[in-house]
């Protein structure tokens, strides 16, 4: 709590510096340094913060106008338009790893290459077709760069980490908890109810990391301006033409006419110039969504294994409560059967008893008491005994499951 | 994990490739020149992938330029404008019947023909109500066309053949949990909870995937644009018309004008000749829309099975628990009156045992005493077990069920 | 599975069209020979099939460009803009039922008249207001004929049927319901157990169609495109209009000048003087949207019941097996002190036993064993006796409920 | 059922029909000319009914254009521009106190008027600053009249009098099962239990109920442009300036020219003049926007407390459940422990009960055989039972709780 | 009840007053005085109130024309363009608390002015690219102001306290009740069952408190004009120069031309020239978003723990039952099995207190009668035992846990 006041206070940090070529370089410098050069704000960095990540929500992308700022659980990392900053390198070994690979995914993009290279030749057959088109001129150094621009390729890098990550943390949860379940369904013991304790409790853990991550990309992907946002470089690319245009038609306003008449030439012209390619945007955006739709596919399929697991263990437990039921029940009814035989060995003993009193019943030296007696109360309690059972069935109590 | 890497390599599949006709071929071909040729990206690929279906998303559809890729199930076919590619032919049966059925569907395309011609009927009653109508004669190939486009009846099929597999699927798991959940209303064993659990698992894993192929379908209902994007034949149609108009405009104003000039022109004139036809669009969209509507209501009503199905299990689980807590309570009962039993006729045994005793009491010799001490004990125990019954039962503890 | 792909061939069907004087007559058809004339696909019409009713949804409508296709459970009938299509007719009770209320109802308005001729006054009133407006002009018809379009009227007999059979399926399963769960309240048996069990499942099965065709109504509610193709009278009759005045301004533009230039005009001016209209749109939705609010009270009120039923057996249950738990409670309570009195008991018995022995134990003949022994064994266990009650009670185990 | 067909027919009903200044008359009108007057259908007059008040949805807020139909539980009224009609008078205490309250608050506005005159200052402070503009000239009445419109009034009286009705269901709900819950959280017995069963049916009708008027509320604040709709004066104002001025323009237009062009004239000046202050519009929206806003803050926090002792109602259950048991649990250990010691005992009683056997053994006359027996089975027995005791201590199945 | 009827009554209170400097003044007066000033009805005021804070809603932030309402847990205040007031100054020590932390983060910006100094030189730089631009000039206040305006600096002190409060609440509540939970998995007591179910308590309530936060800030989001209108400083600054350009053209107009010209220029130009600029507009309402996003996620991440808790909770119960059930099958086994005994031993005594009676069987001087009646029943109720256990082991009924 204390420490959060401080937080203006100069604090140098340790980045990982990543570039277009996968080369890698520390950087150490304060962080408001470069929160100021990215135009980033102090609430943003707080998220990346690797010692306030406990507090903080464990997924989060936030677009800024320079940068991309990406919290994906073991990914602490701001995309820039040509360059990637890690924050928690060397704090943990995820995100070494995470690192590591990132390098090698932007120094040779692999895949990705791969399909570059056929849309450069799609992209050289349009052309073809449209040989003096102003289209193709206007963006000719984005025809040719050919594939994804670097933010959304190092976006993709981090996305598939994360996706990576969460398909084999569901999948070892899944090796874990199937056959402890399935072995808590055949017999319950203090041992595996507490395993399977363990077990769930990771699973909801992982749930709600994995439906954040979920629900970070759904928003994006139910908002066209927001996933337009993803695309720094060719929104400051634009960002740049608009400026120098309106420079340039400032200057000539200026030099034809008085400084007012430009300034009403410029309000009209200038963005109508610029901004009015749609469909360019749109393509952006297609570039961005089938990305992002990709990742959230993976990370919904995880979710949905997930949800399975967890029914899967509600059910067992409800299996397993009304196995216990039952067999209680079947404990209790032969239970209560011995009941009734010992009630009925007992009506003999009390009988014998009575007749083993060292008391005159002057029946004592007859010789055919005793072979009645204990006929009689032999019997007798048998009789008892085979009554109670009858009666016992027909009112379904004897039911053996 | 390391797979995932190796992608780029190059990767021979065998494809099935079925053409508007209803004819199939065995496509040999690399994988990533096919998703060259169809404008497919790598990542849409992975989703085919039979070998990564267990961890993929089960039901997925994507509209790209120049095709749909349909991963439902067991159909796993990319639809283009003339024809459909199927991936996992041999892999399994179900996959090889669909094949099949794809095949026979599109070659004689039986009820949707019939519909197609009916169509064609009102359309030229139409058309002889305003015979000169500019409308009717710049769309005359789709019109005479008919029927849908070939990639919506391809579409048709698949959704088909889900909806088909989905009911069956429904209609196998209430066959077999019904008679089960009621024998287990019945009795319960410890065979039918374990085949109940059985069912259970297998309701939870259907109910998650028609699920997902509902939210597939209703995501594209709620989307305009979305449905628009099946229509790939129009819309390359519409692309082809848009270039030759554009490559026309152009040479008519380089012939005319410089090259400025007819930019411009372009500029503003082309995008409006085209794109203009909102009631075109309307119909292309409102023909997806029906398409998937009826599917959509067909994979709903299996959904709402499956809850219904799903709700029946949890109420038999409730009055299986009431049942037997009810029965268990009635053998205590049971219990609690022999046990109460057998008190009594211990209080004989124990005031027979003390006259047993081979101890001088000074009554051994008294006539009277053997009758007193029987009759006392006897009636005394006897008086105690009916007081107990008599207190047990106001106070509400015998309550037979 | 196989009727599937047999359905194009000619299959005969017996439909009821009932007119909008209310009188009927049976129809021998062609199934697809309806289809084609009321502008109706393959996929529609086996939402009303009566043989695939138990897999198809039960709830439906939807709007076709001449028709409203109704499936509310018993209704399935087709409305155009002057006659009901019903097909269940003679199939079951409840469609025959419906068919006679509906010929009845479209015969004589009934309340619809009623207020349809105070609309009336209301309209001529705001005419007097502005006798020479324009708006009065164009649409007199309208005007005159007053009450809602036929298309409508059939729609909302359709829909108050249903609210009313809901209504009536609810109030019957709480009549039987509710004196069922206070019985089961006082006390569990087998027999309430099972019917309890019988009522929950309708419950279950009535509350998810009432809840479909709930959200049915949500769906038009929430589209006003959607509430607006009800409308198919007024859409045709627009329909007509814009073809009427687009062939007048063909034939004039024809008669003074070319077919160029007669194209482009009508581009222009032909939609614009008839779709302008917003406010007659906007009348007819609202007409629509008061109608289906309406029903979707009543029936939300019938699904508000059906839930707090839903709620009240739940509660019913938790409270039964609370109850149950602690009435075993009580039970093992009394048990555990008629088993320690056992045992004290069992003290003497033992005691006795011993001195029972037929041994030589030197005591046999001192006069005073006798009652020392009984009185020591006898206070001996009635203390053990007193001091476990004491402990249990201290420990808190006899709390008698 | 029958009754619904008879509805046409003339029934005179009593409404107590209160004014602007609070003066309130009773009014024997005809249903249906009621409804004809201020333009409602039947449909929404069925809503009102006190007859079918069982069966109708509890929350209802219907805008009609010339009023606006009220149905929030003891509360039926009709608002419209100058009076409101209350249709429920007489036949419940909470309908009649309601009345008495409205006339109240509208004849001396009270806080209302406060707020009100401090706008009226406001708007003068405004004007002050514009004096000469065009805007304040436009609508004098309304910036004179200073407050809300009537029909406001009249429904923030409705909507506070159900928020305080809910606010003291709610509060009389939480006194009367709160002490009841924590007194079942220390023992349950018959009687709580059923007090329990019947505050949780209350509390579950009551939320519905509740939660109905949330929603009601919530559906009008997602939607501007049905709060818009509440505006009934304005809207009529504005309905009328509308039909002014186009009788103006159009005599002006047939003054000067002829029909034909003053109609043209008029549909393209006339709205535009009228319908244009979106500003005012929004003010208006704002209004209601504020005032239900307020209503629905104070309903949802009803319902936010009903939903917390709802989940303290579920915590307590669970937990008494999990006390039953452990309490269950605990019983039957003693009871186990008893069982074993009866069990021991027994072992010593049928040791001596075969040396009390009347039959020769031979060793009746040996003087140490009795002690050695004695002491044998004794210790035996006793050996027994400490090994049983600590078996299961070892098997921890002594615990007790 | 009756104390909200006499709210106009003049309530003096006392207000603390914190300005844009940090200072603070204690202001009495009249509720409604403020009210007036301020712009803000009663029902606004009302949400702050402290007497009815357990009534109104915890969380609500409302945005009026010139001030924010906060009502946030312990912070009761109403922003304004310039100083914020505080309601609830020394009634509870939180609300002081808050007070003293408010006017220290006014005084000194701290981490807020460090950025906002960054963002300075950036602005800087912009303009000196583009040093003429009129943009540039007409809102150099604006820019030169540089960080946050006033109210939104205030609001986020607000948030940040409110945030930190409900992270501190988690923790506390995780602290408490994670131990507690493993020591009732370990072992369940009637303490820690009630500690359990007061933390179990404490949750659903924060969680409630914590959820309308979440929503509330959730809802603003979602709504862009919502997020605008907490630029109070903005939007006045933007009326204000509506008004004057309106004056002034008025004053051009009137001395040019007749009021009648003035009044129908100013309808056009006034507003376009003011409203425009809406990229101005986009900032403002990006400033608010990235404001209330970083809060929201904050508040989203104490929720995401309190629902972990609450799925803890469940589990832990869940298994603790589970657990119950086991145990005390493992007490009744044992139980069984001691009956089973207990019973085997009734044999021998029933056996021996037959030959026990003193009654003449004719076998009392046969020596080998006694070694064989002992033999016979000791073995054969040994057999009995066996058997018994043989067949319940068999049966699966002697299964230790």
């Amino acid at each position: 709590k204390k420490g959060e006041k401080k937080l203006p206070a100069v604090t140098a940090m340790a980045w990982l510096c990543v570039d277009a070529h996968g080369s890698s370089a520390l950087l150490q410098s304060d962080k408001w340094r470069v929160a100021e050069k990215l135009g980033i704000q102090a609430r943003d960095l707080r998220l990346l913060d690797p010692q306030l990540s406990t507090t903080a929500s464990p997924c989060a992308i936030l677009c800024r106008d320079r940068s991309i700022i990406v919290n994906l659980e073991h990914i602490k990392a701001i995309i820039t338009v040509d360059k990637v900053l890690l924050v928690n390198y060397g704090h943990d070994e995820a995100g070494t790893k995470f690192a590591e690979e990132l390098g090698q995914r932007l120094a040779n993009p692999g895949a990705a290459s791969k399909f570059a290279s056929s849309m450069k030749d799609l992209q050289q057959s349009v052309n073809s077709m449209e040989p003096h088109s102003q289209y193709g001129t206007t963006g000719p150094d984005r025809t040719m760069e050919g594939s994804l621009p670097f933010e959304l390729r190092a976006l993709e890098c981090c996305l598939e980490s994360l996706a990576a990550s969460y398909d084999q943390l569901t999948t070892d949860l899944e090796v874990a908890a199937y056959p402890l379940l399935d072995g808590m369904a055949i017999g319950v013991t203090p041992e595996n109810l507490d395993q399977v304790r363990r077990n769930k409790n990771k699973l909801v853990r992982l749930t709600t990391r994995v439906q954040t991550a979920r629900e970070v990309l759904e928003k994006f992907l139910n908002n066209h301006d927001d996933m337009h946002d993803f695309n720094i470089t060719a929104n400051r690319d634009r960002e740049n033409a608009l400026q120098e245009e309106r420079a340039r038609s400032l200057q000539e306003a200026n030099a034809v006419l008085g400084g007012d008449v430009g300034e009403t030439l410029m309000g009209h012209s200038a963005p109508s110039s610029v901004s009015v390619d749609s469909s360019i945007v749109e393509n952006e955006v297609a570039d961005v969504e089938m990305l992002l739709e990709a990742y959230y596919m993976h990370i919904d399929a995880a979710f949905n294994r997930l949800e399975t697991l967890n029914e899967y263990i509600k059910d067992t437990e409800d299996m397993v409560s009304i196995k216990l039921d039952t067999h209680r029940n079947a404990l209790i009814t032969v239970d209560l059967v011995l009941t009734a035989f010992s009630a009925c060995l007992a009506i003999i003993t009390a009988i014998s008893g009575i007749f083993g009193m060292n008391l005159e019943s002057g029946l004592e030296t007859d010789p055919h008491v005793f072979k009645q007696v204990t006929l009689a109360s032999s019997l007798g309690s048998l009789l008892v005994f085979a009554i109670f059972l009858l009666w016992a069935y027909k009112r379904g109590l004897l039911v053996f499951a």
